[in-house]
C-alpha cells in the first residue's frame, strides 16, 4: 500500500533525534542544531520561521532499487513504483488478473530515499565517487585556500561564524596533478569510459560508448567536480533525457541556510537534475558548503555574484583577482558548473540600449557596468583561458552565460542576443581546447514562432554544445503564472534540442520563491522535459505515459496516483470529492459520475464481444443483430 | 489607485440586499434567493456550502469603455487599464515623466463590470441583440415546447420545481419564419454585414468585411442563437484572436445551480470567451436557463447528455426522437452551439478496440454503446440533415464532436481518430449546404511532435472550418497538473491554427473542478491563447506584452500588477515578501534585492550616457576614458 500520503508540505514544529529518521511515513531529515553547536541559520532579514525538518520519505509505493554496474561500487539508483494487478475481467488484455510489472523511473533523490541510509546533514552524503577519482591517479590533495570570515560577509571574530559554518569533517581539496586535466571530456577524448560515464549510461538506458562519444564531441557534459564526490553523475546533452535545473539560494531580503537546504531536498524530491545556488545574501560560502556536502546532484553557481559581494557590491570595483579567488574558493568546495558571462563584449552593450527591457541578466548588467566604467573589454573574456585552466584541474563545467538574453517578447532574437551568441561560439572552441566541458545558456522571453531559431543558431554557432535555457517565457503578460508561460516555451525548446531547462517559478519577476514555489516550478519543468522526451522519442519516455494510461483505463486509481509526477497532489485532488476507499476501485470519478463514464462504457463494449468469443471487429463486421439484442438485454 | 485588492476568492457569508451592488471594492452579485421564493439550489449530493455571492467588481485600475459602432445600439466593450506616468528621468525615453496611454484589452465580462449596470440574475441580462434580430424580419415568435418537470429529472408536482426554475419573465421563443435561415453564415453568404459581424470586427480590430468573408467561407463562426439575445457576439476563426472555452456544469456527484452560476461569472472574469454547460446531474433544464439568461458569452452544450438523462441513463434506450426533443428544448432556451457526435460510425468502433484507453469521449462512448446494441449506424449521422434543419432556424452552431479522440499519448493520431475526422469533413459540407455554422472538435492527448499533423489534416479534410481543441495534453504523467500539460499543447495548436481552446483544469481525470480550478484553468488557457496570438502576429497581441514589459522595466510595480492577466495574484505574490507601499516604487524586488537588480543597473548605464549627452553607442565607440572615470566617481 502507498505510503507517505500525509501532505509533504506539513511542517513539524518539533525536532527529531539527531540519529536521523523516525519510523513515521513522512520521515523528516534533521537539520536542527546539535546540542553542542549553535543554530546553523544566520539571522536574516525577514527570515521565514520554518521548522527544522524536511520530508525525504520515499514517494508512495516507491522503493529504491539499484542497477549494478561493472564494478562493485557502481550501482545506479532508480525509483521503482509497484503496481497492483488489474481486477479480474477488466482491462483490454483478457480475463483474469493481469500483473503489471513495476515501473522503474529515473531517480534524482540520491541516498535520501534509501531506507538503509541514515542522513545527517552535519556529516554530509557518502563520497560515492571517491575511489573513482583517486584511482585515476591524476589528482593531488593540497592545502586549500583557508576560510576567511569575509567569505561569509562577516568580520573576523564575528560570533555568527560558528553558527553558519558547516560542521562536518575537514577535507583537503583535490586538483589535477601538474600538467594534467581531470575533465570527463579529457577522458572521453582519450577513449576512456569512466565510471561516471558508465553510471549515466545505465541511468539513461544507453550504451556507455554513446555517452563517451557525445562527451568527447562536446555534445554532452557530465558536470562533476572532483571535490564533489557525493554527486550521482548525470549527463546534459541532446541525445539524453532533457534535464531540469532549479535555482535556489538566498537574497539580501530573505532566507537562511536551513531554508536553502530544505529547498535543495525539496527540489530533488520533485525531480530536479541539478540545482544552482544563486545566493547573494549573507553567508554565501557556508550556505554553499552545506548545500554541496548534502547534494546528490550537480551544483552550479554564478561566481560573479560572490565576487561582487567580495568587493562591496560595486560592479566597477570588480577585478579579475577577486573573481579568480572566488573561482578557486568555489572549485575547492566542489561547485560543478559555473555560469560565466564572458560573451558580453564592450561593443555589444549599445545594442541593448534601444531594447524595451535593456539587460535583464544580473551577471550581464554587472559586467556591462564594469565595462562602461572602465571602458575596457569584459575581463572575463580577457581572462577566459585562465578560467579554463582552473576549470580543467577541478573539472568544473562552464555554462556560458547569455548576459544579453531578451527580458521581454519585444527584445527576442535581436542583434544584441545573437552578437553575444557568436562570441559564445568562439569561447566554446577555446574551452574545448582546454578539454573543458561547456554548455550554452539561452533565453529568456521568446514568442513561440521565434524559439526554433534559437536552437538552430545555437547548434550551428556553438558546434552542438548542449543548450541550457531559461524557459523561454512565451508571453510577458502573466506574472504570477510564469512557470506556465515558460513551461510552454521550455517544452518546445526541449523538443527542438535544448538539453537542460532552467525552471521558472510562479514568483518570477515578483519575489523570491518559497518551498511551494519550488515544487510548482520543478513540476512544471518536469512536465516540459518529459513532454520533450516523448516528442524526441527517448526510448524510456513513453513507457511512463503508457503505464499511467493503462492504470487510468483499468480504474486502478491508486496506481494512477502513484505513477503521477506528483502522487500526493493527484490523490488529494481525487479525494476532495470522493475520499472513501471504495472510490479507489470505483469505475468512475466525480468528473462524470458513474452513468457518464466513457471508460466504463468502453469496457462494457469489450466485455460484450469478449463474452461472445468475438473481437469487436467481428461483432461489427458480421452484423450480429442477435448479439446486439443480448447486449441490450444484459444491460437492462 | 487600484481597486479590488481584496482576494476575489474570499467568500462573503452574509447576503447582500437584493437591489444589487454594494459600494465595497469587491462587489458581490446577489444570487441569493428572494424572500418570496425558495432557494435556487437543488439539494445535491455533497453540494459545497458556498455563500451566495460572486465577485464581479472591475479588475484593479480598470474601467469599462465602449467603442461606438455604426448604430446607436452597437457599442463594443473594452477593459481600459489606466497607467501611471513614469517617474522623472527613468525609462528609456528621456528625462521627465512619460505618460503611458491607457491600454484597452478585450473584455469578456459583459455588463457586469459596467458600474451603470445593476445585475439581477433573477431578471437576467439586457437583450443587447433584441432589435438586431427583430429588424431582420425573418423570425417569428411561437408557443414553445412547454416545460416539463422531467426536463429537470423531477416528477410532476415535485416541490423542488419551484426551487429550481428560473424566475425571470417568460419569453416566447423565436425561430426562423418558414423557409428562412437565420444563421450568420446565411447572411454572410448573401453579402450582408450584420450588427453581430460589425460588433466582432470592432472587438477584434479588423475590417467588418473580413469578418463577413471568413464567416461566409466557413472559416469562422459567430455562435449566437436568436434565443440568446443577451450575448455579446464573438468570433471563432483562425484569422482572429484565439478563443478559450471553459466547461462548467454539474455532475451527479456534486454542484448546484448557484455554484454553476458562480462559476460562469468567475470564468468570464478571468477571460473565458465561451462556456460549455456540461451538466449531467439534476435540474439540467433549469440550471441551463439560469446560465443562459445571465451569460454574456455563447453557451455550448452536448445535447446527448440531457437526452440520455431523458431515457433513464441507458445508452441503448436512446432514440432520435429523444435527442430531437432535447435539441428543440435547448434551442428554445438559447444554446449557441452543440457538440454533435455524428462522426463516429459503426465501422469505426473496432478501430478503437486495441487502444490503450479506448473511447474517452463521453458522448462517443454513449453512441458507440448505442451502435453496438442496435447494430445500426449512429443515429446522429443518420439524422444529421434534420439536426442541421433545427440549427438553421435558431442559428445554433454545430461543433462536430471528436468521439474517437485519443485519451492517451499512445492513441494519438491513430486510425480511429482520423477515420472519424474524414466523416467530420463530410458532415461539414452537409451542414454548410444548410447555411449552418460549423466548427470541428479536436484532441485530446497528443505528443508535441504529432500536434501539427492534427491541424494540417483538419484544415485539409474539413475545408478550413474552425478547429476547436481540448488541450491537447502533451504527456499523460501529470494528473493534478493537466492545465499545464495541456496548456503546452494548446499554445502550440493555437499557433498552428486552432481557433478555440477548450480549457483543462488541474482536476482533469481526478474530479469535478471547483471555483479555484476554474480560475487556474482559464488563466492557463488565456496564456496559451495569448501566446498563440503573439506567435501568429495578431495585430493587437503584442501591445499588451510591450506595455507590461515597459512597466516592468520602469519599476512601475502597480502598473505591472494591473496589466497582468491576473492582477490580484501578481500583487499578492509580490507583497508576500515586500508588502509596504514603498516597495511599489522600489527599483528592485525580493528576487535579487537592490544590489543585484539588473534592470536598475541597466538604467544607470542609460543615465550615465544621457547625462553626458551621448548615446550608449557613442560612449562606447569613442572610447571615452574620461566619461568612464566620471561614471565610476559618481557611483562611489
Amino acid at each position: 500500500m502507498p505510503q507517505g500520503l500525509r501532505p509533504a508540505l506539513a511542517r513539524r514544529s518539533t525536532d527529531v533525534p539527531p540519529t536521523g529518521r523516525t519510523p513515521a511515513d513522512t520521515t523528516p531529515i534533521d537539520t536542527a542544531p546539535r546540542r553542542d553547536a549553535p543554530a546553523p541559520g544566520v539571522p536574516a532579514i525577514d527570515a521565514p520561521a520554518t521548522a527544522a525538518s524536511t520530508t525525504i520519505a520515499p514517494l508512495p509505493a516507491s522503493r529504491k532499487v539499484y542497477v549494478q554496474g561493472s564494478r562493485q561500487d557502481l550501482r545506479v539508483p532508480f525509483r521503482e513504483v509497484t503496481l497492483t494487478p488489474e481486477p479480474t475481467g477488466k482491462g483490454p488484455t483478457g480475463d483474469g488478473p493481469t500483473v503489471e510489472p513495476p515501473l522503474r523511473l529515473y531517480d534524482t533523490t540520491g541516498p535520501y530515499t534509501d531506507p538503509a541510509f541514515r542522513p545527517d546533514p552535519r556529516r554530509g552524503l557518502p563520497e560515492l565517487r571517491r575511489s573513482w577519482i583517486r584511482e585515476r591517479a591524476d589528482v593531488e590533495e593540497y592545502r586549500g585556500r583557508p576560510y576567511r570570515p569575509e567569505d561569509d560577509g562577516l568580520r573576523p571574530g564575528d560570533p555568527h561564524m560558528a553558527h553558519t559554518r558547516w560542521p562536518g569533517p575537514e577535507r583537503p581539496p583535490l586538483r589535477a596533478r601538474p600538467g594534467r586535466a581531470v575533465t570527463q571530456m579529457h577522458y572521453a577524448r582519450r577513449g576512456l569510459v569512466t565510471p561516471e560515464m558508465e553510471f549515466v549510461a545505465l541511468r539513461e538506458g544507453v550504451d556507455p560508448e554513446l555517452v563517451r562519444r557525445e562527451v568527447a564531441a562536446g555534445r554532452a557534459i557530465i558536470p562533476c567536480n572532483v571535490n564533489h564526490p557525493e554527486l550521482e553523475p548525470m549527463i546534459i546533452g541532446r541525445a539524453f533525457h532533457v534535464k531540469v535545473n532549479a535555482n535556489i539560494g538566498n537574497s539580501v531580503i530573505s532566507s537562511s541556510i536551513e531554508g536553502e537546504l530544505e529547498k535543495l531536498l525539496w527540489a530533488i524530491r520533485w525531480g530536479t537534475d541539478t540545482v544552482m545556488d544563486l545566493s547573494t545574501g549573507r553567508a554565501i560560502h557556508s550556505t554553499r558548503e552545506w548545500i554541496l556536502r548534502n547534494a546528490p546532484v550537480p551544483v552550479g553557481t554564478v561566481p560573479i555574484y560572490q565576487a561582487l559581494d567580495r568587493v562591496g557590491g560595486r560592479p566597477e570595483a570588480l577585478t579579475w583577482e577577486a573573481v579568480r579567488e572566488t573561482l578557486i574558493e568555489q572549485a575547492e568546495l566542489g561547485v560543478d558548473y559555473w555560469t560565466i558571462h564572458a560573451g558580453i563584449l564592450l561593443r555589444y552593450i549599445p545594442l541593448a540600449a534601444s531594447r524595451v527591457t535593456g539587460i535583464v541578466s544580473r551577471g550581464g548588467s554587472i559586467l556591462a557596468a564594469w565595462c562602461l566604467a572602465h571602458h575596457q573589454e569584459n575581463f572575463l573574456y580577457a581572462h577566459f583561458d585562465e578560467i579554463c585552466e582552473i576549470a580543467r584541474v577541478y573539472d568544473v563545467a562552464l555554462s556560458l552565460g547569455d548576459a544579453l538574453r531578451p527580458g521581454s517578447i519585444a527584445d527576442a532574437n535581436d542583434a544584441a542576443q545573437f552578437a553575444e551568441l557568436r562570441t559564445l561560439g568562439e569561447l566554446t572552441e577555446r574551452a574545448w581546447r582546454h578539454d573543458v566541458q561547456v554548455m550554452i545558456e539561452g533565453p529568456g522571453h521568446v514568442p513561440m514562432h521565434l524559439i526554433q531559431q534559437n536552437v538552430d543558431l545555437e547548434r550551428e554557432i556553438c558546434h552542438d554544445a548542449p543548450f541550457y535555457t531559461l524557459g523561454p517565457l512565451t508571453t510577458d503578460v502573466a506574472p504570477g503564472y510564469d512557470h506556465i508561460t515558460s513551461a510552454i516555451g521550455a517544452a518546445m525548446i526541449g523538443w527542438y534540442g535544448a538539453a537542460m531547462l532552467c525552471y521558472v517559478t510562479p514568483k518570477e519577476h515578483l519575489g523570491l520563491p518559497d518551498k511551494d514555489d519550488v515544487r510548482e516550478g520543478v513540476i512544471a519543468y518536469k512536465i516540459a522535459a518529459h513532454a520533450a522526451d516523448v516528442a524526441k522519442g527517448h526510448p524510456r519516455a513513453r513507457q511512463w505515459d503508457d503505464a499511467l494510461s493503462r492504470a487510468r483505463y483499468a480504474f486502478r486509481w491508486t496506481d494512477q496516483f502513484n505513477l503521477a509526477l506528483d502522487p500526493e497532489r493527484a490523490r488529494a485532488y481525487h479525494d476532495e470529492t470522493l475520499p472513501s476507499d471504495a472510490a479507489k476501485v470505483a469505475h468512475f470519478c466525480s468528473m462524470c459520475g458513474p452513468k457518464f463514464c466513457s471508460m466504463q462504457i468502453s469496457h462494457e463494449l469489450h466485455e460484450f464481444s469478449r463474452r461472445r468469443g468475438l473481437t469487436l471487429e467481428e461483432a461489427v463486421e458480421h452484423g450480429l443483430q442477435e448479439k446486439a439484442l443480448e447486449f441490450r438485454a444484459r444491460a437492462e
